[in-house]
């Protein structure tokens, strides 16, 4: 046989694919199963009940095992990847984000984007801004096919070619239904018996507006976001190819694998699980996210919340709603700091000034890696305790 | 907004929190899932085909995939930590660890624990000891709620102020009613058609007692350890957060992350597997046990089971019941030993002398890590293969 | 008690214990939990929603998820490796590999062994070559029984006793019936509508004979393959016992724990699915397949398919057989290579040419890992899309 003649397939969009108001129907999609339920339900240190005792998530009304929030976003954004971001050199924003139905293990979940905005970089040729509207329902088809999550984001993505010409301008966004789902408060159900299985001071009455509260917990990331990363399905090369990094490590932060930022995302949610997840019956929107700095193998993560407002629920009286900032950080050695992470950042110009820098020890700086705009639907001790 | 008030909200109890004759009902709970199930069963290559062969285990009277003795223990101990362990510097005894009825997939774990003695060290007023009594019991409020594990351990606690009161005294145990559950006996199977699936060399008739047995196979940790402690829940810092003790290495041994002693307790249980837990139906009861050295990432383990005695089962002739010792050892490098385990071990008081340090090969030392009395039930070939 | 008496139980065959003609029922088996699908599954970046989408997998007439060709490999291989190759120093080829019916979760394989020949090595006489037939059954006992996988391979296997004799000789193959089990085509079912689920230009028309695809992504190991490998019951010390090359570092291949061959032969099947396997129903047979260098953790895989063949499907008018080579690579620095890499490869004598040498980056050499000659059923456009 002959020489073949050689064929190398690009995988995933350019700058210069994308144009406002085009759709993407993702490939693949994703059944949840119990082993993944598992990997990202329980590495993030949850304690949530809802995600780990069965016996607690049926008496509260669901159907089992629900899903927790990082992880319905985590199955939803890494949908998304191949089209909207293989190419990208930093997801700039989270915009909107909202939860509807409960995801359970079996459930099997597609998601669509719409592409609302493309821009050039203005100091940057080879760079521009997508910005693109996502939606997630779960059991498509079948009887009970529902919005799991909606939300947007904008990303910086690589251009294929820097002469190429944009579809620069913008598309109005969907109106997408999706409603938290919540169960119903029955009187009839025994809820204080299984009182003792949640924290006692995280219900709705026990938050104050105004107040910080600087999570204990810190877990260092290993190699493990490599394998995270890919049973996830989240393809992009940032995270697992060591050697594209090796034959240019000035251009990727560090000269190393960056660790995917779904996963300071849910370890961030996750450590704050205990102080204020902890008896809150679903994560309702999470207006604004960013990533503020990346984080590599070895790095300990930390998380932080502030409690911005409360509100009641507007229909239900057993619940209230709670308003927070969570804040994410690490800390570096002020020389390794010097060394990588300065010139770079994966949230570019997303980064915030660092009001606690004063907290890190001698020899080391603190460094904010994310924040969220996050708001929970908690309950009320007055109707579960 | 102004400046907010930062709350840092401890976790865990200290030495002076605990009271002799208080209980605590454990948060969370836990549902056995296959995905726990798979990392837990299969990382310490488990043999016995009672937790990987559904249809062995369902021929022999079992509803499916039987729990190994290991990972009940695993997910019952570690719904204990935060409430008992999250401050403690070392785990000194395991104490009378009784297994009642078996755990399969679905299965929701919760557990609580009875304080039954506080006592000041002598040596070290910040620390003392917890003597604790825990039952964990499955699937409560269902019909088939029952026992799955009792057990009492000693655990060597920080105090949170060493000049705190302590609750010092004593308390008696609970009278706790568990039995290991075992399938009937029924001539009616057909055994002796699946016996080429366990070794033919580890029925009752094959253990002689005065013999040791030295299981061939070793297995490098890694720093995997992070992750699989985490998805047990266990939250000990000491496990997974390498910026604190890189803020005061010297206060930890070795200045890295020490191993949950559960995951060499399990991987010591799947060792042994091919030579003496086979053709076991369950573990009855592990009447001590206790960690003599740290186990670190990189580190291998290795280990052996001396066969101390023989006992006919009281009411069953099909089984008998095989006291044993079980034991794991590394190797670490003269120098290397030298410098991070000599002067602190994670089991404190309870190392014993090496009878076996000769057989090390020259350059190392053999380091006795774990030992456990363990007493086994097990097939009897006459009526079995 | 008295010094107990040592007993070393040796573990898996060595060459003078092979006969031609017997046969191994190995013990274990392995039912499939969704902790295991989820692992290997996604950890390989396969892209066909067989495997990660029930609802497309339903739609096609399978009842779940569908446990892709490497994994059911996997599972298979491993249950022989006690037997066969646990005192191996290279697997140098596997052939005819033919896949039967579908394997889904909660399915249980068994395996059994024929050792069809058994050769001296002409060159060292610790060394020789064994030959066997293998056959993989799931559900045994159960009404629908099934092979799902028969194979040969051969081993390169260590002599317990240089002086031993052999049994040479040789034996005839069992005729064994394994055919690839595929759904039917029924018009009534709307596949057209799941069309966006999987890649468009991977139907059987759009495969060109004398081309060659390399897949553009990468994937680097860590020593996550020690966790994969034991999670498999794959027991071969040379993959999880550093210990055991620490006290002989010149006897293993660069001194660290050699990836198990199962690990880089189901990732290259995964890095190549999104180009070549993506609208596959199944993978039909692997005629040939080696390891042509040995793969380390930090090495990162990529991969490439030259196209060979297409023929029609016998019986089949929506379906082709399409042939292929897959072949596995990594980039090695040239000194690197030139420390550990250059005097013994796991694949033998196997180790073919490298046209492609010239492909590498300056300072680094490209090393070919693995070839697999490879037929997949493919859909036709015209019938699905």
């Amino acid at each position: 046989m002959s020489e073949p003649r050689v064929i190398r397939k690009p995988i995933g969009n350019f700058l210069e694919d994308f144009v406002p108001g085009q759709t993407f129907r993702h490939k693949g999609g994703k059944t949840l199963t119990e082993g993944l339920f598992s990997t990202f339900t329980e590495f993030t240190m949850t304690t949530n009940p809802l995600a780990k005792n069965a016996r607690y998530a049926r008496t509260y009304g669901f159907e089992g095992l629900v899903c927790p929030p990082g992880l319905v976003m985590l199955l939803a954004f890494s949908q998304t990847v191949e089209d909207v971001s293989e190419n990208a050199r930093a997801n700039l924003e989270y915009i909107d984000m909202r939860f509807g139905a409960p995801v359970y293990v079996g459930d099997t979940i597609e998601v669509e984007t719409k592409v609302l905005g493309v821009s050039a970089s203005k100091s940057n040729p080879r760079l521009g801004v997508v910005h693109v509207q996502s939606v997630a329902r779960k059991n498509l088809g079948a009887r009970d096919e529902a919005v799991v999550l909606a939300w947007q984001r904008k990303v910086q993505v690589w251009k294929r070619d820097e002469a190429a010409e944009l579809h620069t301008g913008s598309a109005e966004p969907d109106a997408v239904a999706v409603e938290l789902w919540l169960p119903s408060f029955d009187p009839a159900r025994d809820y204080k018996a299984l009182a003792h299985l949640t924290n006692a001071d995280t219900y709705f009455e026990d938050f104050t507006p105004g107040t910080r509260v600087e999570h204990s917990r810190g877990r260092t990331m290993t190699s493990e976001h490599i394998h995270l990363t890919a049973v996830l399905d989240n393809t992009s090369q940032v995270h697992c190819n060591q050697f594209m990094i090796d034959l240019d490590p000035k251009q990727y932060v560090g000269g190393e694998l960056i660790i995917f930022g779904g996963i300071p995302f849910v370890l961030c949610l996750g450590l704050s699980c205990p102080n204020v997840g902890d008896n809150a019956l679903g994560d309702l929107v999470y207006a604004t996210g960013r990533h503020t700095a990346p984080l590599f193998a070895g790095d300990t993560v930390f998380a932080a919340t502030e409690i911005l407002a409360k509100r009641d629920h507007p229909t239900r009286e057993d619940l209230g709603i709670l308003e927070t900032r969570l804040l994410g950080h690490k800390f570096v050695r002020v020389l390794e700091e010097a060394d990588r992470s300065a010139p770079a950042s994966a949230g570019g110009a997303g980064a915030r000034s660092e009001p606690e820098a004063s907290e890190a020890p001698p020899g080391w700086k603190k460094v904010q890696i994310f924040e969220l705009e996050r708001a929970l639907v908690v309950k009320r001790r007055s109707h579960y305790a």
